[in-house]
């Protein structure tokens, strides 16, 4: 028999699979492209097939070779040409395009080699072809193209460097774009004036275009005069590589062309469409909540702020549904999504759903029927085989019954050691899909 | 002329003034007693006013002359006696009860005299007497006596060491309580079996009346063995004073009376009254924001956590009713309220609602027609003589155009002097009441 413990994770398990089915990278390509009699519908977009020269597929991310697949399915012989970089096991097998898997999140010379491929399919494109850009997460690392005169090498110890100082990821990006051939728009810049539709699988919070997978068909705010700045700010102009140095301060004084601005009449061609992202997943989950009987609430899709603290929270305010009704009476759903940040001071095994499941598991103590599910959409939470994990009012008292206290495993951020030897783990295996993380919490009537 | 941005401060003003209105601890009074012919009313609670032989008064905390001053505007002359513990400072002229002050938030010499003085009066008591107590923030420090054989200071070394080993604010109740002759109900041991009418303006998240005021009418849940074993947890066996050490022994094997626990009879003759709290505040919040055309939600009134990560979470719920109208649509009025924690790393002046407001103005950064006004219901913040302060979507900017960097100050746990150069405090002064800090986040449309 089913307790109402059992019960309550069962159901938080389905809705955040609802949430999940969503994001599926075919079934999001599939909402957005599509044939109406001889017109090829991207979004809003109308491409009229007749007219159009050839179609070629390049794609960059976990993502890409599941969403090159949707596109197959619906162009099929119409491809002239395809080329798909993803991360090493995340291949599929396609008919018109070719898979090349490189290595993820360090860059690695077979991506440098995948890259260097899928900007010649670009290059020869003609101005009345039509690129269709698959674009996913973990697309900037798979795509390394540092500009001549620059080694992979180099732009990682720039990266580490800046990485060590503190600079935020903004201002990374800032200046690995300025390295790069591909990045911060440039994939426009090989495109012959031929038409790009980008269909864009999100995984990150705000959807900023420059930002998921660098951003290699939006126009690039930043300039060589930021990223000179960044390191002059965090004082690295003499610690990065002489040849990168030389290569921004050539870009300053306009002797490399600039990244594309916004403006710059080559996106005229361009049109960038969100296929899917984590507001999609948090949307299909209030909808399965609603079904249950619970009443929805998506309290956002930017969460943010270290895990152990954000879990304090959404705690309040589920303790707070259960004492007075708000914000929305019980039985209710709070839905969040985003990506925490964990601040490692242990050493253990975790990652930050799992930790801020096991915060919200102390702060939810001796609260009755109130459960948490916390995972990542990608079915990977840190360097381990879980999602992520469930947490309720009496995952302490039972973590106490086996001699295990919360507190110290919180504190080596250990929390899946903690969630295993409780059978709260929350395991997916991968998903083929990544827009972050989700937060189901299930308050009973 | 106003601008939007004087508009919406002023309006977010106005809401929070509405919530701390509806906390006076005089208003609070009067809407939990008055009479009904010759029945006096404490809540749902009728107390024939023929039958009942004195009335007396005690009352403890930062509210408690307030507070007296609506039982005197009540009960005038049917008063007998009456005692008020106060801070230094936050007396009131009263005409039919003694108003003592002593020292907080560290306990002094005065406290232990007017405890004295109070204990006394509750010993006075007959069965047939009605014991008015008068509770609010900052009465266990007002409050202090120790046990025979220990001292203030003994009592004050014992509480330093569990401060700084870490242990919970639960944990050091525990052990105080059991070092004390009123705390953890044993007010009620004094009275004789006298009528106990509490009541209670509450500081603490939840109301647990246990925790309020060291909760001196409420069953204490913990022991004299639970007391040895959190020094022990923390291994503070021998370094806390000796005395401390043999009474909480001595209680261990039954030679001192262990504090009442719930289900003990005296707590028959006990009614404890929640007259205001965070609630109170933020339904009143709530009240107005909806007069002003606001869509009102209450996310929770037991916000908890590090300041700057809270900060984090209420940003992304504002952007998300910008961006999505979830979780719910513009014009929103966010509310929350409870008790933030700072982690001291720098050396700035600050607190925790100053130091809220600067980490949601750097989430906030650039977010159009949003404010936030984080402050104390106090009137202080920290050391500082500011309840809090605003932030808003244009404060960084403004910030760097006086030169100043956010980041730093938020480093520097320096907010004070960031949102003084800005105009942007909040300053009411003494507010005479303490439900914790309220929030109030405004997102035009």
């Amino acid at each position: 028999m089913e307790t109402p413990r059992e019960n309550l994770k069962r159901r938080a398990e389905i809705i955040f699979r609802a949430g999940l089915a969503a994001v599926d990278p075919e079934a999001c390509v599939h909402r957005h492209l599509h044939l109406e009699g001889d017109r090829l519908m991207v979004g809003d977009v109308a491409y009229g097939l007749n007219h159009l020269g050839r179609i070629l597929v390049v794609g960059i991310g976990k993502a890409a070779a599941a969403m090159a697949r949707a596109v197959e399915a619906v162009l099929g012989d119409r491809i002239t040409d395809g080329l798909i970089i993803t991360k090493v096991g995340h291949a599929m097998p396609l008919k018109h395009c070719r898979v090349m898997e490189a290595a993820h999140p360090v860059p690695d010379e077979n991506g440098v080699r995948a890259t260097r491929a899928l900007l010649e399919i670009v290059a020869a494109a003609a101005p009345d072809d039509l690129l269709i850009c698959l674009i996913s997460g973990g697309g900037s690392a798979l795509s390394p193209a540092p500009v001549a005169g620059i080694s992979l090498a180099d732009k990682q110890a720039t990266t580490r460097r800046l990485l060590a100082c503190g600079a935020t990821i903004h201002e990374i990006n800032t200046v690995r774009k300025h390295l790069s051939r591909i990045k911060g728009g440039q994939l426009c810049r090989h495109a012959n004036g031929a038409s790009v539709a980008a269909l864009i699988l999100s995984d990150v919070i705000g959807d900023d275009l420059d930002i998921i997978a660098s951003g290699i068909t939006a126009p690039d705010p930043g300039t060589f005069a930021d990223s000179l700045a960044i390191l002059e700010q965090y004082r690295l102009q003499d610690s990065v590589p002489g040849p990168v140095k030389a290569y921004l301060a050539a870009g300053c004084t306009g002797k490399v062309p600039e990244t594309p601005k916004p403006g710059d009449p080559r996106f005229s061609r361009v049109q960038n469409h969100i296929v899917g992202n984590i507001t999609t997943a948090l949307l299909a989950a209030e909808a399965e909540a609603r079904r249950q009987g619970f009443h929805p609430l998506v309290l956002t899709a930017m969460l943010a702020g270290e895990a152990r603290e954000v879990a304090k929270v959404l705690s309040a305010v589920a303790r707070e549904v259960r004492r007075s009704g708000h914000p929305l009476p019980a039985p209710a759903c709070l839905l969040s999504g985003g990506e925490t940040t964990v601040t490692l001071n242990g050493q253990g095994v975790g990652g930050r759903n799992m930790e801020l499941a096991l915060a919200a598991a102390m702060a939810l103590e001796g609260a009755s029927g109130t459960i948490l599910l916390s995972a990542g959409t990608d079915g990977s939470d840190g360097p381990t085989d879980a999602a992520g994990a469930f947490a309720d009012g009496g995952t302490c008292r039972r973590a106490k019954a086996l001699g295990l206290k919360p507190a110290a495993f919180l504190a080596d951020n250990n929390a899946y050691p903690f969630f295993q030897a409780l059978g709260d783990l929350f395991i997916t295996g991968p998903t083929r899909t990544n827009v972050m993380d989700l937060q189901i919490m299930l308050v009973d009537a």
